[in-house]
């Protein structure tokens, strides 16, 4: 399990550690269709134009370029080249955008793809690697509930998944930014990216910031920093806020929205929902909710699971679709899992069964056992050569495979479980194996 | 249906159409896995040296460069600069040197992914689609077995698609190239990419081509145009090839083999299987048997599904890994199932149930009813304000949500067809919809 890459950002894993991806994606799409959410992909490419009309991420963005072409040097300044998806959010954006006319709002998908950014490569940073989105979209409004559900979706999709404890961590941006403007500091925006830093340059850094950068007072930088104080597990936080005595009106809707988030939250999910709001998100596009999570005990991996709510992320003329969603970090979950053995599956291959040999000639009977096996939801594979059985055993077993089938002259069949070593006369319109040999199992280690 | 993809080359579909894709890669991957194939993922990008060491593709190539990179110009022309891989093969034969420590052998992987080709795009010929390969890898040597397995895994996977009647089209490098020799031309690569273009250029111009580039006699292009023309759906094919008087050992080794594949897949899968001996493949790492697949009425649209033997597309040092794979065009079938409405969902959310509120404090306990709905499998959105019945019954026939669900102030609870105006008591413990109204339903239309 401790191999490299060999290409440094892009990870690769072995079949048997694919098993526990595989296992993760489709325990995040089963909850996430058992809310509702459709499946869309969006092509791997935009133009360059569209991906930085959000502006900020520019320097990570892989540009496209037809090795052959013979005019390669314009393409790279021109906004109709194409480059990379570096999140799914942008690309969402313009689906929606070009398909309204054919979509049921408020529109609810959930989308899982590779995305690709040239950053310097880390634990828990790839170059490479799979987000799972889901967002609710409306048309020209979107009730502000479907940011409470939201919360509640991804609590239920990250509990299924075979990781330590996560917290979700809730704030609110007009909440920071009514607060920030109550006490007088009228670049909010300013303010919010001063305290995005807080973990990891600290507090004083940050009064400093907020001083030299921003023109704050002593006491305007001690309040700020005061709100970011605030993390409760329930809506406490709203007294602890009004006890800071700041008025604003913009204030009040951001603590009646958080407030409505973390009651629903915590009630769903008692312990892993924080109301902490020191959480900025660096994005531009935010305008009320923002979530982001993080594994307990590994804080240092980032956020696992980051979103919230824009109410202008897509406009087509006049008209606009406001937004919620929260994008999971597959290949950063999938990597610490890895890396750690938290979650390992039973065995490397699908197979179940491997039928065994007689001679060469009973081949075709041996497809048609594995076929009756098969119908039944049984992986099976069939031996290619007559080698002695014990050669055939040891193929099953150096494989992973737990059974091996014997077909004899008579009519009669055995099974044999190689791990216990135990045969027993088997049908093959009827045998079937334990529940947890029927696939390979995803098991979380033992905390 | 008719929408263009708003970048050519690269499509997207709707949620109703991205089932009846999803449809297709399930079914695919399921029948893999009970057949015994693995999953692997390899990355999009290779080395542009990885990329054309097999040659002959490097006009269609995407290569790559971050869009902020000051050493701009270097790039193209070396080895080490990244590149969006074109085939599932050539990352699977990289994949398995690079951790042959790791797999057992024989391996047997599927891998289902984009690629990018820089062609003109036109129908069946997209820039990015995705493929399914399949595809068994042995250490040093591989039984021919696995040739015939593969024809009945690729019919059976494509059998249970949604998809007209199919012709799974065989042939044998070794048959054709012993044949060439036997009749005195040596240059067999040569005369299997003129027979190449049997299909395009016609039989006339292939014995002109034979001729003046090969250098052939009119009685040897002659012989050649006769050996392609043979086309058996059992093995007569042996008898034709036979009666054409040619000896070579080679040919005997590709009429043996051909005739097995042959024998088994027809009896496997009647009328689905055919001998066609002008089958060349363009690619030169074809050593043995070579399959395509053509839709019956959709000629047209090329091959779906082709591969074969190749005796040493992966070595490492003096180790060789033979291999026989074959790769299905989903994205060129899913295009053709959809603009031809071959087959369609059922609905285009995977919602079965609205529960709708009666006011806006029962949104919680209306997650408790989904919430149970759930833990069956039933998959259920809930209002997200208090409108009217009629409203929120029109919001589920507008996403096409087949029922709704009315909870009562005496604890009772109601479900309505919203087809049938039905509208019974039912119980969130136990009610359970249709089996045909639980998930949407990918039907092929009736031919």
């Amino acid at each position: 399990m401790a191999r490299t890459a060999s290409l440094s950002g892009f990870p690769e894993w072995l079949p048997q550690e694919r098993l526990v991806e595989l296992h993760v994606l489709d325990t995040l799409r089963r909850t996430f269709e058992l809310h509702g959410f459709a499946s869309i992909e969006t092509r791997a490419v935009e133009t360059v134009g569209q991906l930085l009309r959000k502006g900020e991420i520019d320097k990570e963005v892989y540009g496209l370029s037809r090795l052959q072409d013979d005019d390669d040097s314009a393409s790279k300044d021109d906004a109709h080249a194409l480059a990379l998806h570096f999140d799914l959010t942008v690309p969402f954006a313009r689906y929606v955008v070009e398909n309204a006319g054919y979509l049921a709002f408020p529109f609810r998908r959930y989308q899982i793809q590779k995305v690709w950014r040239g950053e310097r490569p880390q634990e828990g940073r790839a170059r490479e690697f799979t987000q799972a989105d889901i967002d609710v979209v409306g048309d020209g409004e979107l009730p502000f509930r479907y940011d409470v559900e939201l919360a509640l979706v991804i609590a239920e999709a990250l509990s299924a998944l075979p990781i330590p404890p996560f917290r979700l961590r809730i704030n609110n941006r007009k909440l920071a930014e009514g607060f920030y403007r109550g006490i007088g500091l009228a670049d909010t925006a300013g303010v919010l990216r001063s305290i995005d830093k807080l973990e990891k340059v600290g507090p004083e850094k940050v009064a400093e910031l907020l001083q030299e950068e921003l023109g704050a007072t002593p006491e305007q930088a001690k309040s700020a920093l005061e709100l970011a104080s605030i993390r409760t597990e329930d809506t406490s936080f709203v007294g602890q806020v009004r006890a800071l005595g700041v008025q604003d009106e913009l204030l009040e809707e951001g603590l009646s929205e958080l407030e409505q988030v973390i009651a629903a939250a915590s009630a769903a999910a008692p312990g892993k929902v924080v109301a902490d709001l020191s959480i900025a998100r660096g994005l531009d596009y935010y305008t009320g909710t923002v979530y982001e999570t993080v594994l307990v005990g590994h804080e240092q991996l980032g956020s696992i699971c980051s979103g919230g709510r824009y109410d202008a992320l897509a406009t087509k003329g006049s008209r606009k679709f406001p937004g919620v969603g929260l994008s999971i970090g597959v290949t950063r979950l999938v990597s610490r899992i890895l890396s750690q053995e938290l979650a390992t599956a039973s065995r490397s291959v699908p197979t179940a069964v491997l039928v065994t040999l007689v001679d060469d000639d009973s081949w075709i009977a041996a497809q048609k056992v594995a076929a009756q096996l098969r119908g039944r939801g049984i992986a099976v594979e069939v031996a290619a050569k007559a080698d002695k059985f014990g050669k055939q055993i040891k193929y099953a077993d150096r494989r992973g495979i737990p059974f091996v089938w014997f077909s004899h002259a008579d009519g009669t069949h055995e099974v044999k479980d190689i791990r216990s070593g135990e045969q027993v006369g088997a049908d093959p319109a009827s045998w079937m194996p334990p529940a947890a040999d029927l696939v390979p199992q995803v098991v979380a280690a033992s905390a």
